[in-house]
């Protein structure tokens, strides 16, 4: 049975903060400290199998409404207690883990849509509404804001526009920062910052696009007006196979080059899709839908003893089998999907269909596509799964402009190698280039030799970026996990982020430590 | 023949910007510092004719390149000369107003392209670059980058971003900060801030939407990454008539609701559309392409002594000119223009044409569009014709969202018809909102009655554009002349915006006094 080191909490700052949220709802006790004591980082999911919870909070609070969030910005910033702005923490990053414990605020009560403009396409909803539940909510009344993270179910809005991040639809919809149009911020002085609904910011510096992805660093968003459509009238499904990733990659840049968005764009790299066959369920991704039982039994049969056994093994073993993926003849698969007006996807999918063809697809029919479509929410809940049979798994996802692309995949590739078994797909494409979301799998005899043989993925990876000219994230965002290569990423750009920090935040009682600020 | 007062330039400053960029790309004489002495502000233009420069800076130079722009900084930093960046001059906002005087640096031999990768569809181009050269440029090589200022002969690239523009096709294209992907900036500092062209921003802040729309105020924009497309093959025109705005900008928004994109969208009010029909030509508004003889002839016509005559007759006429404009049968005259690829272009006209005439439009057919596109650029070369004639005229662009987009036209054209003639066109229509194009003309007998006159007819507007809860900008940026209304305008974004500033800019040597900086 794990235990928290003794701890009482502060009687005066328990009846501060009783004071302004009700006795109910602050929390002091150990479960509630565990559970507020990280997100879903991989390293600390295997701690907590451990039972070692490095760094719980000292109170966790659930404010009711944006006024008891100001009181409790207050009381903390005054007595220099850190706040720790929380969602639903399903992130991946150690984005809300309090290094120097502090006060959680949990926001998930402020969980209502304020105001629906069906007029002008705008939603504006406060930031502790879980994300599926909000979606479901303007389906119902024919909307959709086009935003679907795996973590859907397990993810706030706040969340969303904290992290900027990316639904699986990105393509289509765009990033959580195109969808945002105004954030309420409950600023580390107290003060309210409001930016007003426009229909386009005339002039700069557009604090939206300050805020969107602080990660709490910067003050505590309470809601956010988010741009909605109409909900789509219909959806189509698309899957080719392709001899190789540059070929894949080749056909989804052309597509976008002729001005057609596909909603979910998925090219999945030859081990991948091998992986994905071998499931006998089609389109999905390692870690998207297969079950995992199949996983393991794959890594057993491809890597002996690669769970359950020395990480030497492993390594030796995964470093081959990487080797010899790119020889694999099971091509890759890309799965394409379409959604909005009829006409027009049925356009978009003709116009898709013959570019991918002409770049050397073959067309194999919409269902892998719908396949992958009905799953799409099951990666959320597959991790443990995995961790249980002995093997640990997490994923990096990177992104670049289409020109080094391909660099990029065959340098993280190469960079991992040496370390983990890994394995690719190319999703969140643009007109100017794509993300690459890696899946690593390899194992270790505990969590501290886990910690370590993680930050060596992550550091080859990270080095990987610097070399290609990448950016270290695409939407899972920075945290404390990243931050350390935050001022090689940035360059000029660093030390005005730590000023703009420094102004808004001179108590740095915000979030200490996310986005690589010390 | 007007005279600057007697000047000698500093001969140590003389000496020191001699050596950094050249004797010959130094200028101080009294033509070069009246030439730089304003912007193409219609008070400016009023006073010019008759001799009046009151904010002539002490120099202007034409840096080379990067290099020597750092220089030029550092030189003006160090020895607190204000610094004024120049793009063509073309604004109309007093953005370039050397009010303290100081250092004009002049990007325009900074002009060339300097990487265009097709592969990703992202072109680097120095801020000197003239917009329409640049286009050119783009068109021979296959590309375009869908920014079309109607200033397009006679602005920058650098101008474009520091100013957040708007280009004529902007509701398919975006805004300029749409279409940034990166930027090099001289800092304040003399350092260079160079953000990398990434596929999506991963983390925030985003610098990118910092220094767009900055004005010259946080730094030097050197050159921009921006985002190009194949150039469209084919373009497409329609036309409609509604009986009134209202019918109008809702087909407009039910237009954009479809998602189909035209490239440009242009909705006339019923006086404006009155004035394209008695040119004759169809399709443009009255500052946009009529002959200007035709407009003055029409002033008189309407208003007899609207032009040449006292201030107080004109004033008169107009409000009665105003008042009657809503009972005219003329109704309103909706131009949309559609580019790309020919498929999707032949559908979404389609559906233009059947949500249009669903919402009461009447079909004209393409001629008007398609005059107008003709005539798309004459709007920048007609205002001396105006003021030869003894009137002057101004736009006022402002936007919000369609729930308030009604109750903004009626609360300008309220505020401004007490003071001026005014009318308008809808455009730069997005998904949540539109924006409205406001031309006022009014007459007064010198420069002096006429800025007075013209500041109440802007703060008529501006409180209007409060009342409703609209921006007091769409495209022309802040400049010195809407400076006055930001802080109502941005509410607690204010002392972050002059919190940035001031950690950017501790000397305040950029650009004094612009976008409500003091």
């Amino acid at each position: 049975m794990p235990v928290l080191k003794p701890y009482r909490p502060d009687s005066r700052h328990l009846s501060a903060l009783s004071a302004i949220v009700g006795e109910g709802h602050v929390g002091t006790s150990d479960p509630v400290r565990m559970t507020y004591a990280r997100d879903c980082h991989t390293i600390g999911i295997l701690r907590t199998c451990e039972g070692q919870f490095p760094f719980p909070p000292d109170f966790v609070v659930w404010p009711a409404d944006e006024g008891q969030v100001i009181r409790l910005v207050r009381y903390a910033g005054e007595n220099r207690i850190p706040i720790i702005p929380f969602g639903a923490g399903s992130g991946v990053c150690r984005g809300v883990d309090p290094i120097l414990g502090g006060l959680v605020i949990d926001l998930k009560r402020m969980n209502r849509i304020l105001d629906l403009d069906a007029e002008s396409l705008l939603v504006r909803v406060q930031a502790g509404m879980i994300g599926e539940t909000f979606e479901r909510e303007l389906n119902h009344r024919g909307f959709t804001a086009g935003h679907f993270p795996s973590s859907i179910y397990c993810s706030t809005v706040g969340g969303w526009v904290a992290t900027r991040a990316a639904g699986q639809l990105s393509t289509k919809y765009g990033k959580i920062e195109d969808i945002v149009c105004a954030l309420s911020v409950v600023l580390p002085s107290g003060n309210v910052l409001r930016t007003d609904r426009v229909a386009r910011m005339p002039h700069g510096p557009d604090l939206d696009q300050v805020f969107t992805g602080s990660e709490g660093t910067l003050g505590v968003i309470t809601d956010a007006t988010l741009r909605i459509r109409p909900a789509p009238e219909s959806r189509q499904f698309l899957a080719f196979n392709f001899p190789d990733v540059a070929a894949g990659t080749e056909a989804i840049r052309r597509v976008l080059r002729h001005n057609v968005l596909p909603a979910a764009v998925r090219l999945y790299d030859e081990l991948d899709t091998m992986l994905v066959g071998r499931s006998g369920k089609g389109g999905g991704g390692m870690l998207d839908f297969l079950p995992v039982p199949d996983v393991m039994k794959f890594l057993r049969s491809v890597i002996p003893g690669a769970v359950k056994s020395s990480r030497r093994t492993v390594m030796t073993r995964a470093n081959l089998l990487n080797r010899v993926a790119p020889y694999m003849r099971d091509g890759c698969l890309l799965i394409l999907t379409f959604e909005g007006e009829t006409n027009l996807t049925a356009l978009e999918v003709s116009v898709a269909q013959s570019v991918c063809e002409g770049a050397g697809g073959r067309m194999l029919g919409p269902d892998p596509a719908r396949h992958w479509w009905e799953n799409r929410y099951h990666v959320s809940f597959k991790q443990s799964k995995v961790m249980d049979a002995g093997a640990f798994v997490d994923t990096i996802e990177v992104a670049t402009t289409w020109d080094r692309l391909m660099k990029l995949y065959a340098a993280v590739r190469e960079g991992v190698s040496r370390h983990a078994f890994i394995m690719a797909h190319f999703s969140h494409a643009y007109p100017e280039g794509c993300s690459i979301y890696f899946t690593f799998v390899t194992a270790a005899k505990d969590a501290q030799a886990a910690g370590v043989l993680h930050h060596r993925v992550w550091a080859a990876a990270m080095e990987a970026c610097d070399q290609v000219g990448a950016t270290i994230s695409h939407h899972h965002g920075v945290g404390l996990s990243k931050a350390e290569w935050m001022a090689q990423e940035l360059g000029q750009a660093f030390p005005i982020h730590r000023a703009i920090k420094e102004i808004l935040d001179p108590r740095n009682v915000m979030n200490p430590g996310k986005l690589g600020f010390a």
